[in-house]
Parts: structure tokens; sequence; C-alpha cells
């Protein structure tokens, strides 16, 4: 178990030097190695679409204006001048800045007068469960939206939507666009927790035909992850009613439906959670008490075995002495005497274990 | 244990390929063998009665124009076609669709302008405990059904009544019919809490009488069962009183009446839940008390055997030794003193056990 | 432990066959052996009294009429027939006469408009706990309560201080005497939670006296009999404060402030019953670490005599082989260096058992 | 354990019979004894302050009527017939005065149209924790504050502060004095938590050091005074806050301040309350698994000693054989062969549990 | 474990004597030590800055008149004379005095007509996890800060920052600053709980290595520090929320702004902490069961070794007797085949316990 995997379950607040102003972003020499980032455009209408990749951020000025939706995706997070610009460009708070660049924020929805911010988190299996952070930012037509790069692109499928023109996503606005990207993201955690319960079957399963210490190691491993999941999927429910109730005219009638079904997927995946951590709360009692029976069971046969023979063992330690005076010994039938008495003893001893039921 | 019954408890996405767009149904050549459906038309007001089988769902469209009450019942869901089919010539929102054919939804009620839409489970014993979706769409007139086709039909009675005009429901309009189908739903639970409840019963009488690892295995399988149970029945609540509190001129105020008892009734079927949940959760403790007890029983006997017979077997060891000098082998009482010697360790000892009540 | 017993505390849904319309009464012919049913009829004002019994319900359409107070109480449920002609007379909804007959209703308050309806639970102990549900149904002037028969009548002393013109309820109107009934049966709860804490009580000074399993059986029972309590008791709060809160003409302003005084006791009720599970869960895990400990100490003693004369046993068991060549055998002085040697090994394992605070 | 104490933590609801009418008091006959009590009152403004002792309730009709604030104190609530009396002069409703009387009430606010009711419990140690019911009664002018006599007098320090004119409470209303008196009674309530406090610390030190079973006895007995505790402490909030809320002009705006401390220092006692009830629970969990361990150093002691004998002596046992053909008896160097096989194999065990880590 | 260490864990009440007049600071005589007080000034503006100490607690009353921003912080609150004098200069309400020289407050938020109060802990390891209590005071211009001297001042960054004109603090109001300060110390939870963090991180690791009674210590103190640090942490949601939705004219609509990101953070603490308390009672778990499974090991040894020597040395022991008149021992093979028999004896065990898979 190496002290690199644990390290994500225990959440930290690390890249916010205390001491710093807040709205300030942490500049560049302390994250001396800058990744790369993409900035990827994608503009359409429900008859045309245009592709780009940017290069510059202040080239990002230039869109938004015409009347298309506007989805502009910016992989890599860590650089944090970079993200300063765009924020510049696009009128962003600086908190908000902070908030995408500080990986570790809570699931959260915030309704600021220019745009509303969705942050959440974006679960992924690579060889242990990890999480990253995904940050939407819905203006009138404009849909930015932030991600780390560890995880995979949750986003690829809804790209390809827009590309081929499936769906309703090229006849709506920037606030469906929106609701995809929340949608294909609450998806991925079903795919997660199938994973999740795929595991609990397996030990399920072991639990009763072979219930080694290995079981509990990977049953707390379950439990860790379980608080894992649950602290990123908890606040789902009120991110998304956030969303949908908020008082914008940004969002319309018509993709507050859809919402409505979001809604309901993330009810569903807190209630799997929560039931998930009832199996297995469940199976460590099957557990625990799996070992207290063979427990028992050894005790039996240690039980058995010595009070049926310590007894016998005395007998013939006894007839064993080295007395000049021991009559027994003389007597013919002594010997045979002997083992009549030690038959019975083992006999009575045996009868007396069947009748407490432990043969 | 199958690794076939287990997956029922563990809830899955699966027929939602993420990355198709919303409210899309998922098409045919995923579902290679669509299955028969059946749909079934009853037609009825105070006075008249008709009951169709319908083969093409086009013919549909020329039903719920009369004043009449028309139920349209479809068996089979996974045909995704035919559902859209029937859902154009109602004119259902595709999210609806969606859900209808996706069966591992939560229940609940959705308010759309022109329907309601209830989603419930139906649970079942088939060997083990399964459960299946039924949706039920109120419009005006008319009421739409879709169930699949595992778990046996829960509205055969309601259909009974119908037939033969028995109690209020030919009296009354589409709202009362949704409410029957509903209210017999709830009465099935009933039933699968009943057969529960004498399987925790059973156990719960073996728990005293013969407490085998099978008890524990089978309370770890009620356990489980409870769990699924309650993710079925917990939403139950906000499901009726969501469709009581509708502001719909579609429900009439007598019915309302009648959902409130519903409510009633639900409230129980979550309270008997909780409750079956405590009694299996006290069974386990005893369960383990009564294994602890048994180890004490086992160790006690271990433990008075061995003490009364370990010591006086040294005795007889060392007389048994071989020293060419050792003056008690030679006395004549010798031998009789050692016994004596013998029983008095071993008296003293039952003794001390009888004053700690070990004997 | 019979089968019948416990059957109290898995609950059921008896009465109503699945399948029958709601509001319908299971008919005689199911309820083969209807049993007697007494109608008793007290009409009281300020200064004057009837008393009387009444054989037809068709007798009882004449009550009522008069400005007095006119309380009708009906012993005995399961008539249906009978129960049916009463609720024409009053003009009951067919749904509360359902909920009147079957007796397994969760205790609930509900407002008609003619007439508001309480129903309870009233615990009783005969051998063991039970339960029977109580209706009252409020009019105008009209008190109507209907009990079960089998665990006496709680309404006694009420119908004594009516007679003997006691107290403030001949004074006061039928919302008074509704008061007044409520009030009595709560009342009972204490009766049955002090015999409860009772046998709390008991078994708390038996586990520190004398552990044995039965205590454990007890407390399981006292557990499964604190589910059944809770159960009948914990909506208590919503119906008290239901009553109290319904805007209802039917409620005088100054029983309201009497109503509070019962929500009061209901609250202090459901207060009693959470502490009682308190206490029993308490109990229960000192009785299992009793258990621990008390094998803790059987292991102990098992452990110093063994381990004390297995070594020197073994001692012995040296000196009494049979080989030719064994020079300490002839040595003068061998057998009592042999004891010499056993007991400075007997001492040093009873000095290191002290040192370890085993002794 | 006497059974004496133990009743404190079972609550009863003794002294109302049911039967009697609500409202009424229980009448002298059954409480043969009435004990003596003392009616004390205070009257004082800013400027003068007289101190009365009354013999007869009567007398008190003339108090409360000078713009003057009086306080009437109460010692003794047993007395029904002289509590009536009480009652009358200041036109108290029966329910009220019920509630005096008996002792056994839930804390509570009741806010009537003459005047507000506090009822409160307050605890103390005398010999082990007990409690007694206080009553405030809050008119325009006048304080009536009714106590029971065994926990000693909580209010001594504010009759005190009035006969000296020191704080404010001699230039503010009735309004303050009542404050002034619940927040002595949270005051005792800090008194008690620490005495609590310091038990559980000494236990928490028994714990590591020398975990005898007295020490489960004793967090046994803590966790029932936790219970007790909590029942008279968790509607304190409720209480506070109701006083606070209430909209009488009785309570002055500037007393409402105090009012708010009164209410954060009852939340830290409540929250006091639970914290400690995690720490009995955790030293529970800890002790627990200390018996454990013992319990696993004992066996691990008996195992070693008695694996490493077990096979030597058997081997010592089988020279001891007394066949006429063993060869190796004959051998010169059979008795030290037979030494080293015995000790290498002993070698071996002891190697082998190092490994194990069992030495 | 010495006392003094666990004393932070049992909370007290210990300054105000029950009996003082509420709103009274505790005098000098109680205090002998009146501590050194520094009141240290900061004024400033966007333009200018002035940074003086200030001796005599009169001196301040110049203060907060200029437009500019003024924060007073007071270190060391035991000496209540002076706090009492600082009291009077700017109007404070006895209560908010009597809190602030009281450290043992529970954290709030308390709107005053002149001002805001915010109490809240501050934590901070100094061989152990100890709490200190800042007190925040905002008037219109006026930031008061008073501070116990225990802990190191977490303040120092934000003196710097405006010392320096970093940030945005300078351009912005009293409001702001406050806001800077409860953001400074809502930032030491993160490291607390960091630290805390590792010491999980390190346990679970031992906790499957090497599970010595020491975890068991460690885990029970890490217990106890979350129970600590949740007392200190829980009001902090509603601290800052009451704060952010104070009705004040103190203020502004973009400091509101800041406030929701330190509401954010207040719940990712409560979060952290909760999740921290589900690891460690997970890991509580793993430790006991662990215990078990070891036992379960060292009895499996025990049995092994025991049953099978016990019943062979039963075998030598028969031969080992002295009977004059034994056949099998004049026999030739008798040794051989007895050795047979018990090889024999042996192997079946030894089997027996493959089967069973114990070997």
């Amino acid at each position: 178990m190496s002290k690199k995997r644990k390290n994500r379950f225990v959440s930290r607040h690390r890249a916010k030097k205390s001491g710093l102003p807040p709205g300030t972003l942490p500049d560049l020499v302390e994250n001396h190695s800058p990744e790369k980032v993409t900035i990827h455009v994608l503009e359409y209408d429900e008859h045309a679409f245009t592709d780009t990749v940017v290069e510059q951020p202040g080239m990002l000025s230039r869109y938004g204006k015409s009347g298309k939706v506007t989805w502009i995706n910016i992989d890599g997070v860590h650089n944090v001048q970079l993200i300063e610009q765009i924020g510049n460009v696009f009128g962003i708070h600086p908190l908000t800045l902070e908030d995408i660049v500080n990986t570790d924020q809570r699931p959260k929805f915030e309704n600021y007068e220019e745009y509303d911010v969705i942050m959440m988190k974006m679960l992924f299996y690579q060889q242990e469960l990890g999480s990253e952070q995904l940050s939407i930012i819905l203006f009138n037509n404009v849909v930015l939206t932030f991600q780390e790069v560890h995880g995979g692109d949750p986003f690829t499928v809804i790209r390809e939507r827009i590309r081929q023109g499936k769906g309703r996503v090229r006849r709506c606005g920037a606030d469906y666009l929106a609701y995809a990207l929340l949608d294909s993201i609450v998806d991925t955690y079903f795919n997660i927790l199938e994973k999740i319960g795929d595991r609990i079957e397996e030990i399920d399963d072991k639990l009763v035909t072979d219930p080694q210490p290995e079981v509990l190691e990977t049953m707390h491993q379950l439990k860790r992850e379980m608080i894992f999941v649950r602290k990123a999927v908890w606040p789902l429910r009120e991110v998304v009613s956030g969303f949908e109730r908020s008082e914008t005219t940004r969002l319309t009638r018509s993709t507050q439906v859809y919402l409505r079904d979001v809604m309901d997927h993330s009810i569903r995946v807190i209630e799997t959670v929560e039931s998930y951590r009832d199996l297995i709360t469940g199976m460590m009692d099957v557990y625990l008490s799996g070992l207290s029976h063979r427990m028992n069971e050894v005790m039996k046969v240690l039980t058995i075995i010595s009070t049926i023979f310590i007894p016998v063992t005395f007998i013939a330690g006894v007839y064993g002495m080295n007395f000049e005076y021991m009559p027994e010994l003389r007597s013919k039938y002594g010997y045979w005497i002997t083992w009549g008495l030690m038959l019975t003893v083992m006999l009575l001893l045996v009868y007396y274990f069947r009748r407490k039921k432990w043969l």
C-alpha cells in the first residue's frame, strides 16, 4: 500500500498559501513547470459549425459576439498566468479564477451577475480511484470549461454530437450545452459506481467461500473509496438544484426540464453510494462473525481432542508410576481393565459432546 | 450464491450509453431481440365498456377523444421503436420516453403540462427478490401504463373490477383509475413485506434453537434485500405526496382523499421496512453474542478438564521417573498416599471452579 | 418462544385483500364468526345525563340532534355489516370505515368536512405486549369511538367521571370529550413504559450479578418490544399536533390549551421510548464486554495452570525414559535435584505471571 | 447497585393517577404527609428592598400591585392544597398547577395570556445524580418560583445580589429577574458537566493503565447518567428560544439580548453532553479492544509454552515405554541423542515463533 | 498520558463564577497575575498607513474618527480591567466583554446595533492540540481583535499585506478587513487538518504492517482530537452565514461575495472533519478484526500442535505402564508397530487439518 495512493483520500488545501490575499493566484515561481495548456474553441448554431485551436488567450476576445453558441474548452489549469489572462478577457471574478486554479474545491454552483459557475469533480480509475476538477462557466452565449488533464476528457462525445449535429444540442442555446456537459459528468459517476459495484460483488462472494484477511483489506479500501466518492458526489444535489432554480435569464424553461432529469440522476447516484456503504458495513459484520464462528470451530476441535485424551493420559500415567507396592500392576487383567476404564471414559466424553451438539 | 442473483442488488445505469444525446432512445441495433409488445386498450364509462388488443401503435390515435376513460396498457418496454411511436401519438416528452425505456429509474412523480408521470418499482419474488419498473402516464381522459414483463401483472384485479363494474372505478374519471393502479402497486409491497416478515420470524426462531452459520448467511441476505426494498420504496412518500399536491386540473378533489389513503399506506410500508432493518440488526447482535457465549462454554469445559488433570498427571509423571534413589517408591503406602494427594488436588480444583460458578 | 407471540411484532396488512376496490369493506363471508358488538350511548350536558345500550345501529340516527353531547362507544369492529350501517347513519366516508375495520392502521389524524378522525393504538400486556386500534370520530356534538375488545377498556374512568360530574367534562363540548379520551390513551402508554422500565431495571441488575444467556434473550425481547412500541407511539406527535392545529370550528380555543398538554405528554412518551432504546443498547454492550471479560478470566486460569505444569511434566517425562545409560538416574541426589529444578521452574513462572498482573 | 438509585434513570408518570380529570390536582389523601412549604417574598425596585416570609397563601394577594418587582419563591410543591390556593390568588391555569405539582414534566416554555411559564430541571449530585423540577412563572411585575426541596437552592446567589444591589437586577424589571433565574440554573449544568468530565478523565486514565471490570461498570453508569442529563437538557434550546421569541409585552428588548446569551450557553451545554457521549462511546471501544488484545497476549503465552513442550514431552513419553525390544534404549549415546533431538525441536519452534513475531 | 493534556478535551466554564451577575467581569483579585497586554493600532487607507503601539486604553478614543480604516489588535485578554476600559471607549455591551474575557465561548456571530461580533477558535499544535479564542468586533470604520497569547499570531500575514499594500485590503473598508481576518483563521484549520490527515495516514499504514496496541492508543487520541476540532469547527457555518446574511450597513455587497467563499471553505472544513471521523471509525474496525484474525491464527497453531501430539502421547503413556501382564510389550515388533500406529494417527490428523484448510 503505497503512501502515494492514500494521499488521495486525505484532502488538502495545498495550492493557496495562507498569507496570500484572497483572490490572488499563486504566481508562476511556485508552479515552476507550467504545463502545456490547450484552448479549444467550438462555435456553432443550427446551421454552421467551426472548430478552432487558439494559441493566445488574447485571441479569445473575438469570440462570443456573433449570435452563435461558443464553447471554449481549456485543458490544463495550472498555468496560472494564462488562466488569469482568460479571466480578464471574459471579466471573471478573481475568486472564481482562484477556485478554478486550486483544484480541490467542493462541488458548487455560484451565480454571478455576468455568469454562472458550476464546479464538479470527475472521478476516474487510473490504477486507483482519483478525481479531477471540472469548472463550467456559463455566459449568455459562451460556455467556458476548465479541465485538469489527468482523467481523460469526458466531453469528447458531446463534441462529436455537436460536430455531427445529432440530438438537439445544435438547435438549443448555451444553457443546453451547459446541461449536456453536466449530464455527461453525472453519467461518468455511474460508470465508476458500476466498477465499485462489481468489486463489492466479488468480495461478497469471497466472504462466504474464502474469507482471507485480504478480504478485510479490500473492504477497508472500498470503504475509504466510498468516503472519497461520497465527498465528491454529495454536494451534487444542491449544485444541480441551485442551477435549476437560479433566477437567471441565462436558463430557458425547456432546459429546466432537462435539468430536472439530471437532478434525478444525481439523487440516484447519491442513493447508490449510500446503499453501497450499507452493503459494505453489512459485509464487515458478516466477515467479523465469520471469524468468530471459525474461532469457535477451532476451539471445539481443540477442546474435544484435549478433553478426551487428557483424562486417559492421566490414567496411563498413574500405572506408569514405579511404586514398589501397586497391587493393580500384579493383577492379571489389570492391563485390560485399565484399557476398559480408559475406553469408558473416552466414550462418556464423546457422548457428552454429542449431547452438547459439539460433534 | 450465484453471481446472477446478486446483480440485482447492485444497481446499474445500463441502457443509456453515455455519449448518446439525452432524450435519445437507444436504437434497435442494441436491442437485437425486441420482445413482443402487447397493447391492451380498455375504454369505459359508467354505462359501457370495451376491451381491445391493438396491433399497431398508430391505431392508438383514435382513442381518448370520446368522453370515456381510456386505459392503454403496454406490456414490454424494450421495443424502443414502438415506444417511440406511442410517444409520438400522445405527445410525450423524449425524456419521459427515455425514462420508460431505461428501466432502472428512481421512483418519481413528474408533472408536465399535458400529463403527469408516475414511475414506480413493482417488487416480486421469483426464486429471489426482483423488481420491475411500472410507468403510469395520466392525461385528461387517458391513462397509459408501461410494464416490463417479468413479475406478473399487478393490474389484473383492477381490470376485472372495471369489467364487472365493481367499486367506484367505473363512475370516476381517469385520475381515479391512476389512483387505483397506484394503490394496487402499494398493496403488492405489503405482500412482499409479509413474506420477508415470515422469513425474519423463522430466522429469529432458529437464532435461539439452532444458531448455524446458515443463519448468518440468511440474515446477510435479508439485510441486502432490505437495502434493495428500501431503495425501491423510500421515494414512495414523495411520489404520492407530489401527485396529491400537484396543482393540476387532472386531479379531482374526491380522488385526493383517496390519495391521502395511499400516502398513509406508503408511510406504513416505509416504517415497516425500517423496523425490519432494526429487527435484523438486533438479531445480528444476538447471533454474535450467542457465538461469544458458546465460545465461553467451550473454553470453560476445556479449562476445567485441563486444569483438573494437568497437575495430577504431573504427580504421576514424577513417580514414573526412574531414579535409583527415590525413597517414596519404597514406602509401602506411597502409592495410596499419592492417590490421596492426587484426589485432594482434584477436589480442591473442583471446589475452586464451583466457587467461580463455572460448574 | 411460540410463533404466536412474535407475530405481533411483524406487522401485516391482512384484512384488505388486494384486488378489492378501495373503500370496500371485506364482506361477512370472510369474517365467518362476527363477534358480538356492543353499542353504548352516553348523552349529557351540564345538568342531565342518560346512559343507553343500543341494539340496532338504525336507532342511532335519533341521537346527536339535541344540543347535548353524545358519546357513542362501539366495542368490536369486526362485524363489518354493522359498522357499515353505523357509517351510513352518520355519513362516514368509506375510507374511514375501511380504516376502522382494518385494525392495523398507522396512528393518524384526518380532517374531513363533517368530522375529524383520530386513530391510535392502545398498548396492553396480556402475557405479552399487544396493541389494539382505537378510532375516535369527532362530529359537532357527537363523538364516536370504536374499540377492539382485546385489551380492556381505557375509557371506563372517563365514563365514571361523566356519570359523577367530576372535572370539567360535563361543562364542556364534544371536543373536550375527544381530548379527554385522547389523554386517557396517552396515559396508558406511561403505564406500559413503566412496566418496561421495571424490566429494564431488573435486567440491568442481573447484568452485573448474574449475566446468564437468558439476560440476552430478555434484552432481545425488550428491544423488539421497543420497536413495537415505537411504531405505535412515534406518529403520536403529528396526530396530536395535527388535531391541535386543524382549522376546524369543532375545536374550541380552551380545549386547544389542553391539547397542548397532551402534545407535551406525547413528546415525553417518545423521548422515554428513545432513552429506553439507548439504555438497552448500552446494556447490550456491557453484556458483551462482560462476556469477553469472563472469557479472559477463563483463559488466564487455563494458561496459568497449563504453563506451570507442562514444563515440569516434561522434566518428569525425561527421567521416566528407560535408556540404559542415563547418568543422572544413578546419582544419589538426582531425584532431589530434579525436584529442585522443577520447583524453580514453577516459581519462576509464578513470578512471571505476577509481574504480568495475571495473578 | 441499589434498586433505589437506578430508579432515577427510568422516568415515571407517577403522581397523576390515570382516571383523574386533567387539570385536577391529586388531593391530600394521597399525599398523606404534606411537607412544610416555605413562602418567601422579595419586593424591590432600584431604591428599596423588602424581604418577607409569608405564612398564609391568602396574604400573597396584597403583593404585585405596587410598581415594584415582586419575587415569590415557594419551597416545596407537594402540599397540593396550598399550591392550589396560590394558583387561585394569581389566576394560574389548572394545567399549569398540575405541571408544577407533578414534578416529572418535560422542560418547557408556555405562553399564557396572563403569564409565561418556564419549567426546568435542576441537576444535583447527592451521592448520585438526581434532578428536581423548577417552575418559573412570569407575570407583569411578579415572578413566582416553585422548587422541590431536594437539591439545594440555586437561587441564593441571586437573592444575595438583589439584597446588595449588585449588578443590574435591581434596575431592571421582572423579566430580567426571570432571565437571571434561568441563567443561574443553566450555570448549575456546567458544574454538573464539569464533575462528569472529571470522572470521564479519571476513567480514561485507568483505561490504559489499569483496565479493570470496574471501569466498564463506571462507563455504563456514566452512559446512563448522560442519557439522564441529556433528557433534562435537550429541550433547553427550545425553552429558551421559545421564551426569547415569545411575542409578549412582558419581555423587554434589552433582556432579549441577555436571553440570547443564555441561549448560547444552552447550546454549549447540549454540545458538551453530546461530545461526552462520543467520548464515552470511544472509551468503550478502546476498553473492548484492550480486552481482545490482552486475550491475545494470554493466548500467545499459552500457545508458546504448550507447543514448545508438547512435542518433546511426546518424545520423552516414547522412550518411557516398556517394550522389551527397543534398540535405541540400549545405545550408549541414545540418551544424549534424544536430548539433542528434543532441544532441536524446541529451538526450531522458538525460531518459528520469532519469525511469526510472537516472541 | 498526563492529566494536563486531556483537560483540553473536557470543556469547562471556569471563569464565570456562578453567582456573579451576568455581564460582570471577574475582577482583578481572581486574576492575581494580570498578563502583559499589547495594544497594536494600524490605521490605513488606500494612500497612507500608520502603525502604533498604544500604552493606555484611554488613548484609543482618538482613533476611528478619520475616514481611515482602523485595526486595533489586543494581545492578551485576561487583564480584565484593561478590557473593560477598552469596552468603555468603544461602547461595547457588557455581555460581549464577558464573552471576550471568558475564553471558552462557542464560536458565534452576534449583531449589535453599533457593531458585529465574531468569536472563533484558533487551533494550534504545541506538543498537542490546543485552541484559543479570537474575537473580532466590526464597527463602521474600526475593527477590534482580541487574542489570547498561546497559539501564535494568525494575523501577521495580513498585517504584512497591509503594510506592503498587496491585494485589495488597502482599497477596501473595515468589512473587507474583517473578512480577511476570518479567512486567515479558516485557513489555519486546513493546516491543522493536514497534520491530522498525515497522522491518520501513518496509522493506517501501521494498521496493516504492524498493528501494535500503540496504534489503538493513537486512534483513540485522534478520535478525541476530532471531537475537539469538531466542536470548534461545527458552528463555523452558521457564524459565517450569520455574518453574510446580517442586515447591516457595515457589510458591502462586494465583500459578501468574498464571504460566500469563506462559507464554502467552512463547509469543506466541516466535511473533512466528518470524513476523518469516518476514516478513523473504519480503521478501528479493521484493527479489531485484525486482532480477531491474529487470535484465530494463534489458536490454530495451538490446536494443530496440541491435537497432533496429545493422542500419540497417550499411546506412549499406555506402553509406559508397568503392568506385569502386557502382551504387546513382549512382542518383538511391538515397538515398531506402536511407532507405526502413532505416525498413522499423526498423519490422519494432518490430513484432517489440511481438509479443514487450517494448514
